[in-house]
């Protein structure tokens, strides 16, 4: 199923949160206005809100708060990204040039700070101090994961526990204040809460899995950067450990970290492509997509219930 | 007076705030935990969170708020000087190394983000969704404001409006969000939030056009940096302003600005050693005290009441 289709029940709404992302670039200085319509204007897939919004419909739907914490969960997400890109000194995503690209990392820094500014300020119009609490936790469960992501880069001795609690807390994590504010926000009860925060770590995993999947299978046109980025940044992703996994003592991806050969990088998508590595990955990323289900039939029975069903299986098909 | 003497009447409670304060780093990772140590125990002046505190004493005070008020605007401000160190590329602060320096500007960026969302976390605690906006409104005036200077760097047509427009979104709206938020959740009048806004808009400008006077005036032992950091890096603060209005057709700033020769610098800090620029610097930043102060009168006569005057009068004072 596509997304337009999933997110069918929330499509109006949704698009008034993207109104609301672009209308923040309506600001005095018109230079940082331009930099911020650079930002807003990027599309991605709006899965973040569209969890807020789709949790927010399990009960009781109230706009008027939703519609700040989706812009936030998407501002919080593109804050993170514009400093990801400074710190991997990333050129392009999405196709695009980056903000430190295009106008140095200090700017970057800046801009970063900004969008997390903004996202604050949106959150507190929820006026919900359970929510802005767990969106400033949140905030600190991704930069100190980012700090050991950045720490641990060409480190071969990560294990999939290891792997799994880091895409927790780069991924995972805001998947859950998404869902679990909507939820919350949405007047759900307190054992849904619990139900859509499983949900939201589970999907959240599995949806980083296969993006790190898809940053060895895909080509350089759909990722927007070079296939391997990963690899080449020093991150170990599960399709490398997969890979270790299978000749600890000798493998390319360890040869690639001790000598940082490119022609190892290329032996690596080698071995992707022709043995059942990827299989595997997609199985694993199939069981976390099982587990964010495993709960949802306590959920009322409504569009949103549904809606979280199919985005599991959307997350598990992507680009197979 | 002494600092020491004006803070006494919330002399256990910045205790506490500073206690409070260390125990952030006694998280998990032991290295995050290394790394913040380092941060949190530098030893400013703590007028960020002395503000908040005296402005919560002057009607119903409430230490369980105040607490995490203070503990939040002065990680807030910790985050923007990490994030600031990393931007002008500065290798010491308070007469050590800064963390870009130490551990690299991506730790720099991490480590700026991780103590933003502890500010928040703080803030959340407070449980008042007023301050919680004014504390994200603020760090937005504050980084768009950072972005304006880093763009401005090296620009010498910048008149004395356009410096103390800058310097209240630098200094001036951090001041403002501790006094203020100081005063609302210590249940103060409209009147009285007002008042304390004025205070701490105009003693924020006044207490950074001291601290750019010292940067030209002090030693580079007391700065714990060099002597004219500031021109060197490119920013224009109101002693070098004042020289270009002298003479706009040819004076060292400019000449700097244009060749980047150290030479210039040196007859800068010389013309404001041998001039009454200084002087004249001191009398505009006394100005700015005096307006700070005009409305306190309207304020409960109290010990705190006492100490803004106090306070205004070190600001002042510094250096001299």
């Amino acid at each position: 199923m596509e997304l337009d289709k999933i997110y069918a029940p929330i499509k109006e709404d949704l698009s008034k949160v993207k109104d609301t992302l672009k209308s923040i670039s309506r600001i005095e200085y018109k230079w940082l206005s331009e930099q911020l319509d650079y930002i807003v204007n990027e599309t991605g897939k709006g899965i973040r809100p569209a969890l807020t919004l789709l949790a927010g419909k399990l009960y009781d739907y109230d706009f008027k708060y939703l519609l700040p914490m989706a812009v936030s969960v998407e501002l919080m997400h593109t804050a993170t990204l514009v400093h990801d890109d400074a710190i991997d000194k990333a050129l392009t995503r999405r196709g695009q040039e980056t903000i430190n690209s295009r106008w140095g990392d200090e700017i970057a820094i800046l801009m970063g700070d900004f969008l997390f500014a903004k996202a604050g300020e949106f959150v507190s119009d929820t006026k919900t101090p359970r929510v802005i609490k767990l969106f400033s936790q949140t905030l600190g469960i991704i930069s100190s994961g980012e700090i050991g992501q950045f720490r641990g880069a060409y480190n071969i001795h990560q294990d999939r526990d290891s792997y799994y609690h880091r895409i927790y807390r780069k991924t995972g994590s805001l998947f859950s204040l998404a869902t679990q504010s909507g939820a919350i926000l949405g007047k759900a009860t307190e054992e849904a809460v619990v139900v859509m925060k499983d949900y939201a770590d589970n999907l959240g995993i599995a949806f980083q899995i296969v993006d790190d999947i898809l940053d060895f299978t895909s080509t350089p046109e759909a990722l927007g950067k070079p296939v391997g980025s990963d690899l080449i940044q020093g991150t170990l992703t599960l399709p490398a450990i997969l890979i270790t996994e299978s000749n600890p003592a000798d493998n390319p991806v360890k040869r690639f970290f001790e000598k940082r050969d490119k022609k190892d990088v290329a032996e690596v998508i080698d071995i992707m492509r022709n043995t059942g590595i990827i299989k595997e990955c997609y199985k694993i990323a199939g069981e976390y997509c099982e587990n964010a289900c495993r709960n949802l039939k306590l959920l009322p029975q409504n569009v949103s219930r549904k809606a979280f069903y199919d985005l599991a299986e959307f997350v598990i098909n992507q680009g197979t």
